[in-house]
C-alpha cells in the first residue's frame, strides 16, 4: 500500500485527502454507474429525520466548510494509484481510474445559508448533477453538515439559557478529535457563544481567545496566593483566578484580601456554584472589589445554566465544554442525503424515492418556504416540488443557488456574518421553541405543488 | 490575523498546526511558569476519572496519534507571529514568543500500550518534564487519547457481543466530522472489527474496506433487479445487494431467482431484522443460495447485535455506525490530565494534588501493576506510588518508558500489532466484565507504597 501512514504518522486528514474520507460504495457506485448509467444526471436532497426529544429546532451549521469540500475536491495520481491497490477495485478497467484523475466537481448545489433555523424533513442542500459525482461527496458532506448543525444547535440552547451572561467554549479537550474540538469552537461562535478556549479557532478563524489557569498551575507553586500573584504579575490587565484548588472560599478571601493583587475576576470549577457565587460575590464585594467577574465551569450545559439564573446566581460567566461539543444528551442527528430525481440522458426525468418500513422519503427536488408573523416570529414553514408556484403572501424561500456547475454563484458569508444570522434568526424563533422544554413541533407542512403531476415528467 | 482561514478553506488541521490546538490557558501558563517557575519540572498523568455505567471497562487506544503529535509538535514564526498578534498575549516580552519558536518536545514519557483493557483511576500516561512543556499538550493529548479509547471501548463491546460474525463500521457519514471518521475506523479496528467502509482508513491505515452499495443505487435505475444486475456486472466477485429499497422479501426473492444474477450475499437496512433474515435466509437457500451471505445494518449497536443472536438470527455480518462511532449511549469520557508532583531547579521534589470538592486526585507519579489468574484471566490491579517496591508474584506492571527527553525509546507498535494486543487483552476480561450488563467492578486497589512517605523528599 503505497500510502500507507506509519504508527508515527500525525494521522491528520490533509486537504488533498478529503476525497477519500468517503464510503467505500460511494467509490464502488461510481464505476457501476459509469458502466451501466452514462450520462444520467441525479438530485440528491441532505435533509435531518427528526429532532432529538431535547432539540425544538436545529441551527444549520457547516455550509461553508462543504462548499469548500467541493470546491477543493480532487483524486491525485497518488491516490488513484493507492486506490488500485484495493482489493475492491481490482477488477476495474481503466475508465474507472481516469475518470478519478480528471475529476473535477460539477453539480449544481442550492443550500440554506449557515445559522438558519431548520426542522425535521427540512432540506437544508441540495445537489444536481452527473449522479455519480453527486453521490460521491455524500459521505464528508453528511459528516461536515451534521456534527457542525449537532454542535450549533446544543450552543444555540446554550446560549438562548444564557441570556446576556458571557459563555466561553471549553470544550476542546473533549471533542471527539482535534478536529472536531476545532469545528466545535466554531460552531458554538456561530450559534452565539462569545469566544472559545481554542487556540487554533481563534488565530485561523478570528474567534476571541478567553482562559484562565488549570489547578496544575496553582499546585505548581509553594502555595495558593504566590501562584495568583504569579499569574496576575505576568498578565496584569487579563486574571482570572481559579480558586478551587483547595478550599475555594479561603481562596477567594486571600486573594480580595490581597491589596497588590490585581484580577479580573475568580473561576469557579467545582462545589455548588450558586452558593459558592453567592458567597464568593460577597467576599469581593467586601473587600471593594465589585468590578471583579466570576465564571463558573464544570459539567454545565442549558439546563444548569439555566437553573443557576433562575436562582439568581451572581454569575458573569460561564465555561461550557463536554455537554455542548459532543452534545451529550443528543450526539448524533439522524442526517440523510437521498436521491430524490433521476434525469436521463435524453432529458426525461423521473422523481423517486425508497419505500422501507419507517424510513420512507418524499421524492423530487423541493423548495422551503417560511412565513413570518409581522412581528418577525417565524410561523410556518411550507416544503414544495421546486418547481411549484411558490407561495401567495410573505413567503420566503430558504433554499439558495450557490454553485452553478461546481463554480461558486454566491458569496459564501463569513464566520461573522453567519453568526450575525444566527441571532436574528434565534431572535424570530417563537417563544415555545427558544424555551428548553420540549414543545409543540413547530408546523412544517409537505405538500405537492400545483405542477408535480404524477412520477415521471420533462 | 495574518492567518485567518476564509469561508472557503476547507477548514482541516494541518499537522504543522498542531500545536495550536490547544487551550489558550497553556499558552498563558506557559509564560508565567517562564517568568516565575523557571527550570521547574512536572509530572502529568492522564486516566479516566469515572466509567460511564454502560461500560464494565475501557480499551485504551489513541497512543501512536498522541506520540506522533508529541514528536512533531512546533511552532512555525508565522504561528509565533499571529500568536503575537491576539490580545492575550499583547504584553509580553520577546522571551516568551522567542521559546515557542525554540521549542522542541523534551519530556519524558510512560504509557500503557495501546489495545490495553483500562479501569477508572488507572494513569495510562505519564509525562514528566519542564512543566511549561509537560503542561502545553494537555488539550490534544486528551482529545486524542479520550475519543479514541472512547470508541475502542464502545466497538469492543459490539466485537464481544458479536462473537465470531463479522462487524463493519459503517459510521463515517455519523461520525464528529470527517477526521472523527477515520479515527474512530481506527479505533475500532483496533478493538477488533473487521472492516470499514472509509477508504481514507483503509488507503492509510491498511484496513479491509468494506461496503455494499446505497439506496440510491437502485432508485437510479429503472428498476431494482436491473440495478442489482449492473452492480453485479461491474463487481462479478464483490456483490451484496441492498434489498429494502421497496419489499425487502420480494427483492430478495427477484434476486435469488435469477439464474443469471451472481452476488456475495444481500444487505438488509430497515424492518424486523430477525423476521427478515430469516425470510431472506429461506428464499436464498430455497434457490440452491446457501452460500449468499445476509449482511444487516440500521442503528445497530450491542444490544441489538446481542438480542439477534440470541434469537439466532441467521446474520452473516453486521453493519454498526452512528451509535459505536459517537458512542451514542456514552459520548464522552471523563478524562482528566492531572499535575502530580513537582521538581524544583534545586532537585526537591513534591507530590502534589487538588482537593476540590468531589474531584479529589492522588499526588505522585504511580505505576499500575495488574495480576491474572493461572488460567491468564486478569484477577486485580494495583496502583503504587513509582517508586515503591514492586508488589512480589505474577504481577505485570502496565506503564511502559516510551520517550526519553522527548526522543523515542521503544518501538509503536503498528495497527496490526496493537489490534492483535487488545484481542489477547479482551480474552482475559473476566467473564463477567465482558458482558453487557453493569456488572461488579473489577478490583483496582490505590496504594500508598513504602517508599512514599510524606509529601516532600528528595
Amino acid at each position: 500500500m503505497l500510502m500507507r501512514k506509519g504508527p508515527l504518522d500525525p494521522l491528520l486528514v490533509l486537504p488533498e485527502e478529503m476525497g477519500l474520507v468517503t464510503d467505500l460504495y460511494q467509490l464502488t457506485m461510481w464505476a457501476a454507474y459509469q458502466q451501466h448509467r452514462p450520462g444520467v444526471r441525479g438530485t440528491f436532497e441532505l435533509w435531518f429525520r427528526d429532532l432529538p426529544p431535547t432539540r425544538n429546532f436545529l441551527l444549520l451549521a457547516g455550509i461553508a466548510p462543504a462548499l469548500a469540500f467541493l470546491q477543493e475536491l480532487r483524486f491525485s495520481p497518488e491516490q488513484v494509484e493507492a486506490l488500485r491497490s484495493l482489493p475492491a477495485f481490482a477488477g476495474l478497467g481503466e475508465e474507472f481510474f481516469r475518470s478519478l484523475a480528471a475529476f473535477r466537481f460539477a453539480c449544481d448545489v442550492w443550500a440554506m445559508r449557515e445559522g438558519t433555523v431548520v426542522f425535521a424533513g427540512e432540506p437544508v442542500l441540495r445537489i444536481t448533477g452527473p449522479i455519480e459525482q453527486a453521490q460521491l461527496v455524500e459521505t464528508y458532506l453528511l459528516a461536515v453538515v451534521s456534527f457542525s448543525t449537532l454542535v450549533a444547535s446544543k450552543a444555540a440552547r446554550v446560549r438562548l439559557a444564557a441570556g446576556d451572561a458571557r459563555v466561553v467554549d471549553f470544550g476542546s479537550r473533549r471533542a471527539h478529535g482535534p478536529l472536531a474540538a476545532c469545528w466545535a469552537a466554531r460552531a458554538a461562535y456561530l450559534a452565539g457563544l462569545d469566544a472559545t478556549s481554542n487556540v487554533w479557532a481563534s488565530v485561523f478563524l478570528g474567534i476571541p481567545a478567553s482562559g484562565t489557569m488549570a489547578h496544575s498551575f496553582v499546585l505548581a507553586f509553594a502555595d495558593e496566593l504566590a501562584a495568583f500573584r504569579a499569574f496576575a504579575n505576568t498578565f496584569p490587565d487579563r486574571t482570572f483566578l481559579l480558586v478551587d484548588t483547595f478550599d475555594t472560599l479561603k481562596a477567594v478571601e486571600k486573594a480580595a484580601a490581597d491589596p497588590h493583587l490585581r484580577f479580573l475576576g475568580v473561576r469557579l470549577d467545582s462545589g455548588d456554584l450558586l452558593q459558592l457565587s453567592r458567597a464568593a460575590r460577597a467576599i469581593l464585594d467586601h473587600h471593594g472589589r465589585q468590578d471583579a467577574k466570576i465564571v463558573v465551569s464544570g459539567d454545565l450545559d442549558e439546563y444548569r445554566i439555566h437553573e443557576l439564573r433562575q436562582q439568581g446566581a451572581p454569575i458573569d460567566a460561564y465555561g461550557v465544554g463536554t455537554r455542548m461539543v459532543t452534545s451529550q444528551d443528543a450526539p448524533a442527528l439522524q442526517a440523510v442525503y437521498k436521491l430524490v430525481a433521476v434525469e436521463e440522458p435524453g432529458g426525461v426525468r423521473r422523481e423517486v424515492a425508497k419505500s422501507s418500513q419507517g424510513k420512507k422519503t418524499l421524492p423530487g427536488a423541493k423548495q422551503v418556504y417560511r412565513e413570518s408573523r409581522a412581528t418577525g416570529v417565524f410561523a410556518r414553514d411550507l416544503v414544495l416540488p421546486e418547481e411549484a408556484v411558490p407561495p401567495q403572501g410573505s413567503w420566503e424561500p430558504l433554499l439558495e443557488p450557490v454553485m452553478r456547475e461546481g463554480r461558486l454563484v454566491a458569496a459564501v458569508p463569513e464566520l461573522e456574518e453567519a453568526r450575525a444570522y444566527a441571532r436574528s434568526q434565534l431572535a424570530r424563533l417563537p417563544e415555545r421553541l427558544s424555551s428548553l422544554q420540549q414543545a409543540t413541533p413547530y408546523p412544517v407542512e409537505f405538500r405537492a405543488g400545483e405542477t408535480a403531476k404524477g412520477r415521471e415528467r420533462r
